[in-house]
C-alpha cells in the first residue's frame, strides 16, 4: 500500500496554498479571558466537526468544493500567557498572507487575537476601517490592570485607526465609561444590525477588516461562549448581516469567542461552522 | 397486601390494547447514525419523563385521560448493528397494528426506522403519501457505503412510493446532488411550513404516513439531537403544523431523532413529550 | 497590612443596610420540588456570577453603583425538609424588612418561598394584590399529599387574599381542574403578557406583591429550571414586562425557580442576573 | 395481537408478589438533603439501568433468575417537602411487607427514609439492632433547625432502640459533638470494616436492620452521591462486607444516597446495581 | 510562504508509512453497542488529545520520537449500521498491512472490530492465538438477534481458531451460559491477570493477536466506556500486564471500547493514550 | 434590624487578620495553562463548597474552629494574560504577609503562581528549600515560547535557589530533556513519596516552601485538573505525606491546579477542601 499522513482540514477548505484566495487559520489563545476560558479549543473543534456538515449551502445554492478556493493552514502555535508574543505571531502570519495576496480568515480564540491581524492589515491598508459585530463594546482602555485584553481590543484598534473608522453592531453590554467613550470615537449601533446596509454603501470602496464576535448571537442560539449576553440576534439575522458585509472590500476577517467547553450539546460548534461555510461561500462569490 | 408488577407508560397512554385506537411504541435503534448516536434512548426517556407533565393541554383544552384512547406497547427489541433484521421487526409489528385497526405511532430512534413502518403502511394502502418534516432531505441514494441509513431513508421510501408522493417541509440541509434529485422526484419546501395548508387540502382523502424528524426545530429549542442544524422552526411553528396535519387521513406516524444524551438540560425531552401530547390529542379529536 | 474579611455581594448591591431602600436576599429552599431539584443553589450562584457582569444597563442607561441603593443580606438559613419552619423564617425576615421600610426582594429557591413573603406583606398591606408571571398556574389545592408545594403556592396565596386579587401572565401548563378553578378565582392570561398594561393602570395605587417564576421564559432562553415548559416568552418580552410592572406600587417581590445545575452552560444564570439588574434599576428609578 | 402494558422491574426482580420472599421498592425522597439533592432519582434510575446488566454473578456463581425470589414494587409516592407524611408512608408500606412475611429492601432516596422502615421493623422486632455502613455518622440531634434530617437519622433510630444497638462502620465524617455523643451511645468503627466479623458472630441470632449508605465507598468508585467523602472503601471491600452481613438475621434492609445526577458518567448507577444484585443473591442463598 | 496541509497524528506516530514497523489506525464503529454508544469517537479523540502528552515514558525511559517507528494511518471509513461491510473493510486494510510486513495496531470502536483484524491475521498465521483482556467474556453465540455483536466477538473468533487458542484475563461479567461455554472452549482467568506470566512463557513462539478491551480497568480509573463494570484492575496492573505481553510474538493488536462522551472529565482519554504510548514503546523495544 | 454585609470564608478560616497565624488566599490565574484552563475558579469554588464540610477532622481529632487561627483574605485581583504583573501582585501580597509574620497559604490557580510566592519567601529566607509534590516535573526551561509557564515554574524557582534545594515527589511525567536536567539540579523521587521521611529529618531546621500540585493524586481520585496523569497516589497517601511535611519549618505553602470545570461531579473540589482542612489543622498543631 501507499499511505499518506493523516490530513485534517476545516469543511471544504481543501485547496493547496498556492491555489487559494482565502486562508483560514486558528488562533488558539484565551489567556486574557476574564470569565470562563475555553476559546482556545474553537478552531480545532470546528475542524473536527467538519466531517459532519455538508459543503453545500441551500441558502446560496453554492458548494465549497466547487465554488471556493480556501486553504486551511491549521493552528498557529501561540504563547499562552505571553500576550505580546502571541500578538506578534499573529501579526507576522497575517502579514505574510497579505503579502501573498491571500485573504486572512482567522478563527479565535478570544477577541484580543483580532489586534494582531488588524496591525498587519492596517500596515498594508492605511485607510483600513473595521466592521465589528459583538455583544460587548470591548472599548475599555484598561482591564484587570492590563491594556491588552479581550475587553480592550477595539480601543487598541482605535489607537491604530483613530476616530470614525470603527463601526459596531449588536452591542448590548459595556460599562458606562466605555459606552460614553465610544459615542465620541466610534459608531455604535446598539442591540441589532439596523443601519448596516447604509454603512455598507458608504464604505463601498474602503478596505475593511471584519471581525465577528459570535456572542453577538443570542445565548439560546449560541450558549458556547465565555460571556453569554441575553437579548442577542438570531442565526438568520447574523447570517444575513454577514452575507451583506461579504460584498464589501474585505482585506481581513475573523470569527472569535466560540468556547466549545461551555456548550456540551455541541450545537454552538455547528452554528459557528455553518456561519463559516456561508461566509466563505459569500466571500468566494464576491471574489469573482 | 396485593401488589402488581410495576407498570410504566408514556404520559396518558394508559388504555388497554383492545380499547385503544392509537398504539405508541419505541423503536430504539441508532446504528446508522453517522455523527452522535443516542436516539436509542429517546422512547424510554420520554416514558421516564412522563410522570412530570400534565395530561391536560391548555392549547386544545383537552386531556389525554379523558379525550384519548392510547396504548403504550413499550419498546421493540431491535438488533443493533443488524439493520435489515431491525427493519423487519418494525415492519412486522406495524403490520400487526394496522391489521388490528390501530394507528401506529412510533417513537424513534434514528430516522431509518421510518422505513420499516412505511413498508407496512404502503402494503396496506397502495396510494400512501408521506408528509415529512425535517431539517435534512434524507434523500441520498447511498451513504457511507450503505443504501440503508438515516441519510437515505426518504430515498428508500421513494423506491416504494415513486414520484410525487413525498412532501417535505422545513428542509435546510443536504448535499447538492440529493437536493437536485429531490427537485425531480419529491416536493420539497425549504426552511419552513409554507404551503402546508394547501397540500393538506389537496391530499384530503389520501392515506398519509406522517414522519416528524424533530431536528426540524431550531437547535435553540431542541439541542437534544445528533445533527443540530441552525435556522429551524420554533416550537409553536411545529406544534401548529402538526396540529394541521392531524386533520388528514393519517394511517401511520412517527417522531424521530430525539437524542437525550445530547442535551443534558433535559429540555429537549420535555419538548418532544409535549409535542407528543399535543399531537395525540389532536389525532384523537379528529378520530371522533 | 490591614485586611477585612471577604465580602461577597450580588452585582451592585453594595450599600449598607441602613442606607438601602431595597434588600435582596436568598431563600435557598427546594424541598417540595417535584421533579428536578436544584433551585437552592440559585441565589448563591447569582452572587458568584456577579463579578462577571457590568453594573451598567445599556437599556436604561443607568448604573447600579450610581442609581440604586440596594443591600445584599446574603442567604437565609432554611430548614430543608421542614416546610413550615422554612416559611416562618421567610415570613419573619420579610416582616422585619417591611418594618424597616425596605423593599424585600427575595431570590428563590422554589416557588413555595413566595408564600412566606406574601404572608408578611399581606399582614402589613391588607389590600395586597399579586402580579404573577409563570409558565405554571400553581393553583392546585394539594399536590403529592401536601397542601404546601410549589404547585399549590398561588392557591395558598389565594387563601389569604381571596378572589380577584391575583393576576397571572404567561401561564401555559396546569391540570384541567386547577385551570378551571383559576377561571373563577383569579385572572389568568394564558401564554403571554397581553393585557398587562391595562391591569397596571387599573391597579395603579394598590400595594402589589410581584412574583416572577423565571420558567415563564422559553426553555431555549432559560433551560436552567426544574420543569422547563416549551412555548414561553423571550428575554425581551420578560424584561419589558418587568420594567412595566416596576412602575406599580410594589411592596415585595421575588424571582424564583432558577436551578443552576439544570443548565451546565451557565447562560440561565446570566439571564437571571441580567433581569435582576434591569429590574433593580427600574425599581430604583421609580423609587425617586 | 395481544399486548400487555409495559412492565419495568429492577434487574431480575421479576417474581409475583405472592411468590417473593424479598420485596424491593423505591423511596424517592430527598427533601432534607443539605447539599446536592438528586437521590430521588436513584431507584428509578437503577430500574432503567437494569436492562444492561447480567442477572448472573461471577462472584457467587448464582443467577437472580434461578436463585432468588424477588418482587419489585416500584416507587412509593412520597410527599416531597412533607417529611412526617413521607415517613408514615414508608412505615405503613414496610409494616405491610413485614406482616406479609416479606423482607423489605428499600432503595433510597436520602438516608432519612431509613427511619420509616426502622420504625416498622422495631415494632415487630423489639430487640432490633442496626448495622450501619456510611461515611457520615448521621448522629446529630438537630440539623438546620430540624430533628428529622439525613444528618440526624441514626440519632432518631437511637431514640427508638437505645444504647448499644447501633453498629457503624466506615465512618469518616462528623462534627466533634456527634462523634463524641456516638462514643457513648453507639459502636462506631471509623474508616473501614475492621471488627465486622466479630460483631456478626456476636449478634448471630438478633434481628438486624441493615442500612447501607453508599457514600461509604470512596468517591473515585462512587462519585454519584450528594456529599462525597474522600478516603472511603473500595467496591470489593463493600461487596465482601455486605456479603458477610447477609448471613445475619436480617429483617429489613436498605441502600441509600445514590444520586444519579451527580455522576454523569453513569458508573455510580452500575456500582449500586451490581451491589444490589450481589446482595440479593447473597440474601437469597442464606434464606434457603 | 510555503504552507502544507494540516497533518494530525497520534502522539509520536509521525514516521512515513514506508519506514514504519507499526501502523496505528482508527476503526470508528459502534453500531452493535447495546448500551451507551460513543466508541466511534475514540480514535479521533486520542489523536486530538495527543498534543498534550509527552512522547517520553518515565517508566521505560524511552521516547516515541527516538525509539519507535510508527505511522498513523488515520481513520478507516466504515459503514455504520452495515456490520458485514465494516468487518470486510477492516479485514482488507489489516491484510494489506500484514502483507506490507507492518504490525497492525487498531484503535476501536467497539469490540466487534477485532473480528475483522483477527480474520486477516488468522489467514496469514494459521496457528494464531489470542490474548484477551476484558471485563466481559464476549462469548455469547447470539445477542439481540444477531451473531455479530460486541457481546459475541470472541465466540466468532473461536469459530475461526477453535478450542484452546483464546486466553482471557480480567473477566468479571457474563451470563451463566457463556461463562459455562467458555470453561470448555477457552481459558479464562477471572478478575485479574494471575497466570499471565506462565502463559506468556508457554506461548513464547506462537503468533499472537492481542486485544485489549479497556473496560478491564476499574471504572474509577476509566469511566469513559459504554458498560463500566465495578471491580476491575488498576492502571498500573494493566500497564504492567501489557508490557509483559509486548514480549510475545505479536502479529496484530488492538485497544477498544474507549467511549469519550461517557467521561466528560476527559481522564479516560488520557489513560487510553498513555497506555498506547507505553505499549508502543514496549513493542518497539522488543522489535529490535 | 441590624444586618452586616455578606461574608464568605473558606471552611473554618474565620479569624480576624490580626489574630491569625495562617492566611489563606486565592490566586485565580491560569493564563499559561497549555491544555484545559479552569484553575482560576479553584479558590472561589473551595470557598463556596465550604458550607458543606465539617470543621472537625476525625483523622486528627481536631477542629478548625477551636484548633486553628486562620484568616481568609479572599481573592487576589490578578491580570489575566499579563503574567509578569500577576507574579508581582502575588509577590507583593506574600511579602506583606511574611512581614506581618503570617504563614502564607496560597490556593491556585495554575502552578506558575508558586513563583511569585517563592520570590517573596526566598528574599526573606535566603536558605529556602522547596518540597514539591506533583505529577509533572515542571522543570522545562521554556515552553510554547515563554520562560514563564506552569511547565517551567520549578526551573524558575531553581534560578533563584540553585542546585540541591528542590525536592520533588510523585513525578510521573516530563520530557526526556527536563527529566535529565532534573537529575543534575534537583532531587526527584519518581511516582511516590518514598524517602520523604528521611528528607524531612535532614531538612529539619531549614525554611521550607511547600508546594502541592494536586494532580499528584491519581485521576480516579482527582479528575478535576487540567492535565490528569494516570498512575498517581491515593488520597490517604497524600494526606499522610502532607501531614508529615507539616512538621517541617514551613514559611510558605500552596495548593494548586484544582480545575473545578474539569470535574462535573464535584468530588475533586471536596478532595481539595478536605486536604486543605487536614493540612491547616496539622500546621496549626505544629505551630503550638
Amino acid at each position: 500500500m501507499k499511505l499518506n499522513k493523516n490530513i485534517e482540514t476545516i469543511l471544504g477548505c481543501e485547496k493547496e496554498y498556492a491555489d487559494a484566495d482565502i486562508v483560514v487559520f486558528g488562533a488558539p489563545f484565551d489567556s486574557t479571558a476574564s470569565y470562563r476560558p475555553g476559546t482556545r479549543f474553537a478552531s480545532r473543534t470546528i475542524r473536527a466537526e467538519s466531517y459532519n456538515m455538508e459543503t453545500y449551502s441551500p441558502y446560496l445554492e453554492l458548494d465549497l468544493e466547487e465554488n471556493s478556493l480556501v486553504f486551511d493552514a491549521g493552528e498557529l502555535e501561540l504563547s499562552l500567557g505571553n500576550t505580546q508574543k502571541t500578538l506578534e505571531t499573529i501579526y507576522d502570519f497575517t502579514k505574510n498572507l497579505i503579502n501573498d495576496e491571500k485573504l486572512p480568515f482567522m478563527i479565535g480564540g478570544e477577541h484580543l487575537v483580532t489586534l494582531g491581524a488588524v496591525r498587519a492589515a492596517a500596515e498594508k491598508y492605511p485607510n483600513l476601517h473595521i466592521i465589528h459585530f459583538d455583544a460587548h463594546a470591548d472599548l475599555r482602555d484598561e482591564f484587570l490592570g492590563t491594556k491588552f485584553s479581550h475587553a480592550t481590543v477595539l480601543h487598541r484598534c482605535h489607537d491604530i485607526l483613530g476616530d470614525g473608522r470603527i463601526f459596531q453592531f449588536g452591542i448590548r453590554s459595556g460599562e458606562r465609561a466605555e459606552i460614553e467613550w465610544g459615542r465620541e470615537h466610534v459608531r455604535t449601533r446598539m442591540f441589532d444590525f439596523s443601519g448596516l446596509e447604509k454603512i455598507i454603501k458608504t464604505l463601498a470602496d474602503v478596505p475593511i477588516y471584519f471581525t465577528v464576535d459570535l456572542d453577538v448571537l443570542d445565548p439560546s442560539v449560541f450558549p458556547g461562549t465565555g460571556t453569554p449576553e441575553a437579548g442577542g440576534v438570531t442565526f438568520n439575522d447574523l447570517r444575513l448581516a454577514m452575507n451583506a458585509v461579504s460584498a464589501m472590500n474585505i482585506v481581513g476577517t475573523d470569527m472569535v469567542e466560540l468556547s466549545p467547553p461551555c456548550d456540551l450539546s455541541g450545537m454552538s460548534n455547528t452554528v459557528a461552522l455553518k456561519l463559516l461555510r456561508e461566509f466563505l461561500l459569500a466571500l468566494s462569490a464576491n471574489e469573482k
